[in-house]
């Protein structure tokens, strides 16, 4: 039989409706694969691990195991959807403290599409990953058996400022949890989690040294997992910190070259760990950052994600009765104006005097970037562009395609 | 008497009616201010170098000395204006190997101006610096009495592929540089300038180890220059192989964070590097590389910028007869339509009917985004927008910023 995983704290959770990942009691992670090119990549990546002999041992075990592809029910009622088969991480814990860190300041490859890149690039710079090198796209800190677990929402958790990942990184290992953020995180685990020589630290410079050598992935979007048992490290004994690597959608070749993003940003999380093992006590938050904690403050066990309005990824409410509004605010659809993502008027050649709009300036034909794609059939008297360059050409991007008849 | 620098391999060069550096006899280098921020921001930067308590002695000589700022006569004969005088790099030089390496995938800071940001994430995507982690901002290679330097121009030297900047790599440190890249460069002085324990491979190391742990600068669009003279090691004496930080007009203060950014393409050259130490034989180029290789098979001596004709950064015919074609390709003055960057008709509200263009929507105001911005006075007749949104405010960038009316 199988159920909704317990402990996740990033990425599409499964539901009534909603498709997401499941697990069985045998220990078995079941994620649905994503239709496109990036379940086929997740499954090529997770495929090639094992007879990869480029990744020494010591490194493959921060990988999940892999146990094919599998059809199974999906959670949101559709059928039989394939699925990858995992290790599941969560197998064996009671009560794991979890955070997962998704790696590097860019989480787009040079390859991706356009629009994909765009849409990175505007989630980059919202959230910390591209000041920090890392973003924390969930966590949860078990707190106690009364008050469960600390679990702020993922928004809040992505945009965190320096100060307060530095806040959110002791209290990882602090034990008093229980109130609100004012208290000052005692980090009374950071040795035994972070610290030692099996410690997440020590881990993480396993995985740097690798990542400064190898050239043959880059791991875009990629996230670690830091995962530990709070109760066992309560009673003294090993709480089981590790890390693991996870989601692989957007692998790509590294060709040569090493995953200087990850490695980037691996290294900034390194250094702020580093820091809280040298300064434990070192919990002294400035007034400012005081002030940015705001995001945070919202600690009623667990913050969901509000879902009392429709509201797109940017705040836009995108349904106001009749009203289209697309991705960036632009309003798309004011009768029979078609508006392009970027605000470009991108047809114009269609519209007429009557709707209120630009005429048909002759056969002017506009492109999707507002570039005039066809000059040849402009005249002089229409807008002033003098009649000597109807032989020109001008592409798709506005590059003149044949400078030679200029030179005449 | 200041004249212009001999060995300048990147940046904006001094000549008639250009304004470039100048150096003096005794070894100083006078560098233009830039009258922006950017000039102010460099001036700070070197002025903090020598008291910044948190720059070890071993990386202070990594930077150029730094003699404060002068009046001189500047290059293009516009008169007196302030330079930051600092160190020649050059002096002592007979025929210095140079290359100068712009360190970052990403060569703009998250705190830069949305129009500065672009050009540089531009030329980032265009150029070597999003998949290497960096880019080679120019270079020159001596190769002998009679033949001078082989120096590349800088437009292809920033856009060599993965195989190509290796073999650039090889080449600056081989002896049969005489003829044209089908030669396989024989690293003959790999050793003795990369290699070894002063060498530029530990140079780099000690920079690296240095950029894990400050987080007192990021430093943005910075070159490491790599000097040597190839005569020296020709005659079995020590080359002098050495590395220098310049270019500080982007710096930005760190605030607890490290320059992940400069750490990842540090360590993507380090690996180039260390691959040519390891393997100087294996100069093997495969035949995609060498398909690869048109950008710099121009190899008579110098590869000038070609200059017959105006283009604009991107290509674009900047000027045709009385054609203004703006950055991205768009006409941006078809008569009086006021096109803006992006090609979004950024004020239609000015626009008549005469125009043949928009007629004036009432009171529509379209911001540069293409955003309707005040929707207020929108009745429903003209447009189809319905009437009960004529309170709602819809800010700048398309969010409705008072949503409580809403749930009325």
């Amino acid at each position: 039989m199988l159920k909704v995983p317990q402990h996740q704290v990033a990425g599409h959770e499964a539901g009534i409706g909603k498709l997401g990942p499941l697990v069985d009691e045998s220990g078995r992670f079941y994620k649905p694969l994503q239709g496109d090119e990036r379940g086929a990549n997740e499954v090529a990546f997770y495929s090639s691990l094992s007879t990869n002999s480029g990744i020494p041992e010591h490194i493959q075990r921060f990988f999940p195991t892999f146990y094919g592809t599998q059809l199974v029910e999906a959670s949101d009622g559709s059928g039989l959807l394939p699925h990858l088969v995992l290790e599941d991480l969560a197998l064996g814990h009671v009560n794991p403290s979890i955070m997962d860190i998704k790696i590097g300041s860019r989480t787009w490859a040079p390859e991706a599409s356009e629009k994909y890149i765009q849409k990175c690039l505007k989630k980059d710079r919202e959230s910390s990953s591209l000041s920090l090198g890392f973003r924390i796209s969930g966590l949860q800190i078990y707190r106690s058996k009364e008050l469960g677990f600390w679990k702020p929402g993922k928004k809040a958790a992505q945009k965190l400022s320096t100060e307060e990942v530095k806040l959110v990184l002791r209290r990882f290992v602090s034990s008093n949890t229980l109130n609100d953020l004012d208290l000052r995180p005692d980090c009374a685990f950071a040795s035994t989690v972070y610290g030692g020589s099996t410690g997440i630290l020590s881990q993480l410079l396993e995985l740097k040294a690798w990542f400064e050598d190898q050239t043959i992935f880059h791991l875009y979007s990629c996230s670690i997992l830091v995962i530990f048992e709070k109760e066992l490290a309560l009673k003294g004994k090993n709480p089981g910190a590790h890390i693991k690597l996870i989601d692989f959608a957007h692998v790509y070749e590294g060709r040569g070259v090493i995953d200087h993003n990850f490695l980037g940003g691996l290294c900034s999380l390194i250094k702020f760990i580093s820091d809280i093992l040298t300064a434990p006590s070192d919990c002294r938050i400035d007034i400012s950052a005081k002030a940015d904690q705001k995001n945070l403050t919202a600690d009623n066990g667990v913050v969901a994600d509000h879902k009392s309005h429709t509201a797109s990824d940017n705040g836009v409410v995108a349904d106001q009765k009749n009203l289209t509004v697309s991705d960036n605010g632009v309003v798309a659809d004011q009768k029979n104006l078609t508006t392009s993502k970027n605000g470009v008027v991108a047809d114009q050649k269609n519209l007429t005097a009557s709707d209120n709009v630009v005429a048909d300036h002759k056969n002017l034909t506009v492109s999707d970037n507002g570039v005039v794609a066809d000059q040849k059939n402009l005249t002089v008297s229409d807008n002033g562009v003098l009649a000597d360059q109807k032989n020109l050409t001008v592409s798709d991007n506005g590059v003149v395609a044949d400078q030679k008849k200029l030179t005449d």
